[in-house]
């Protein structure tokens, strides 16, 4: 594989692994939920504090050992934030402007914000606009992990095994705090990467964000037909991956597809614009043309699962991550 | 689950298993390969003989137990057809109408000629061109099985467990002919069903042969940016399963496309239409319109997927086909 530009080399030697004596996690889901689970079972969390939407998942993430403690988001927490080490907000990207806001000032002084959300420049728009002092103690990030499964139930403690997480701080950012973010990610067993964060939004609206629009366009598409119980019943594996990412949250999809969607607009005009093409080799009969486009989709497609393959350490069927 | 209209109930009481003394197998590939292999591990077939281009495959497939004996299709193989029970076609559709023509006239008057084709249209008028005193014989056929890999050692046995297999039979097609091919594919494990060709093809030129083109177009246009390195560097497991079947064989694929551009050129501009709809709600931010989209998927795909699991018997992680 050529080199990596993104990657971060080892940090600097740490006395000793990193350690929080208090955690809080702000929406306590899929993500939330396996980032306590992966840090207990690092050795490197005290006390983990949930704070949520849902009284029902909060308290299954209770029953299920990875929260100690919970609150409504609609309660009063804001005194669980002076003397967190560490605050984790992992919800839909919307509620991040409403939840820094509530946060800035009854943050400790030391108390690091990291974020798991899947955009990154409105993040970190929320965050220099609401955070105040605290600002430069946030470190935006991104782990590059996730099934089609939402809630606490869903969590599991190597979700980020292997996986890259990428970090976006800007100049402002304390280098200490990310730092200390990469090295807890890294105990998750990540890969952490450095990307400019107009860079990683305008990567992941392609290699994400647009597949999983098409994947609902498509189904979406097929359940409104009048010939759908036909289209359903002969549905096979090649349907069933295509479009296993339709399975995904609506509410978290529609904020990352508002919050990107400059970037999220340019990839649909573009993949428009080759269905454009191909459509054209379709009604022309142009079988050679065709050809051609697949054959390049199959090389290219099979290069990038063999390198996959090795840096994911995932065997053919491996654990799915989105 | 509904009514299955298409569903075929078991057949009439069989004094005995279908036999077969002689098979012949052109193209031994992924189907026609495991086909041999699932007829020789339900211990009704005694010789197979393979046809095929390649002499690497061939020597493989006979390495391999799924054949006795070889011929290059260039060579002289129409001495093996007299006494054939039963012809199965298995290369891509568009080398059909010139092979038909080979068989037609070499054909025992009691062989039945059967394809593994994915389009049923094409195939039928070129069998009812060429295929002369043996047409009535020929029972088109559609395993709905596959996976991305190709040729004889990607063959295996049970890749027609629990899979449907789709016959479309014409009025002039013999019952009896019909009969036998069901009873084969039974044994092999598959669940036989009956459709009419034009709604065959109608239905899998949407639920399959339209995501192939997706994602083939979409791993092609990726391919060809200049970012290309950073997009599959992050490409993750949802990009994977989405862009698996651009694994697929671009020769098998053109020939679908070509013989059923007709429903394709249909199915690409209704899904066309629906990215217009969905690009319009990007661009004017309307999240209530794109969550609604989304909601409606996820609630299809879920469904689905409960229905697909209980009717393939396959866990959640199970094999893949196309």
């Amino acid at each position: 594989m050529p080199a990596d530009p993104t990657s971060v080399p080892p940090g600097s030697p740490r006395a000793q692994a990193p350690r929080l004596r208090k955690l809080l996690i702000v929406g306590v889901g899929l993500i939330g939920g396996s980032y306590a689970l992966a840090l207990r079972s690092a050795g490197c969390v005290d006390r983990i504090v949930g704070v949520g939407r849902s009284r029902p998942n909060l308290d299954a993430a209770r029953r299920l050992g990875i929260v100690d403690a919970h609150a409504g988001v609609d309660d009063d927490w804001a005194a669980e934030l002076a003397d967190a080490d560490l605050v984790l907000v992992a919800t839909p990207v919307a509620q991040y402007p409403g939840l820094f806001a509530r946060m800035a000032g009854k943050l400790g002084p030391r108390t690091i914000v990291t974020d798991a959300g899947s955009t990154k420049q409105d993040v970190i728009a929320a965050a220099r606009a609401t955070l105040g002092a605290a600002w430069p103690r946030f470190v935006p990030g991104h782990p590059i992990a996730g099934t089609e499964h939402s809630g606490a139930e869903a969590a599991f403690p190597t979700l980020f095994q292997d996986r890259n997480v990428v970090l976006t701080p800007v100049a402002e950012t304390d280098d200490a705090a990310t730092t200390m973010v990469a090295a807890l990610w890294e105990m998750c067993g990540s890969r952490v990467r450095r990307l400019d964060a107009a860079a990683h939004d305008r990567i992941f609206a392609a290699v994400s964000h647009l597949p999983h629009l098409l994947a609902f366009a498509l189904v979406d598409a097929f359940a409104a037909r009048s010939d759908a119980e036909d289209i359903f019943r002969f549905a096979a594996s090649g349907f069933r991956d295509f479009t296993r990412i339709a399975g995904s949250s609506p509410e978290m999809w529609r904020d990352i597809t508002i919050a990107n969607r400059a970037a999220v607009a340019s990839e649909l005009a573009a993949f428009r614009a080759q269905l454009d093409r191909i459509a054209a080799m379709v009604e022309a009969g142009d079988g050679n043309a065709l050809a051609d486009v697949f054959a390049r989709a199959r090389d290219a497609r099979r290069q990038w699962e063999a390198q996959y393959r090795a840096r994911a350490a995932v065997p053919a069927d491996g654990p799915r991550d989105t």
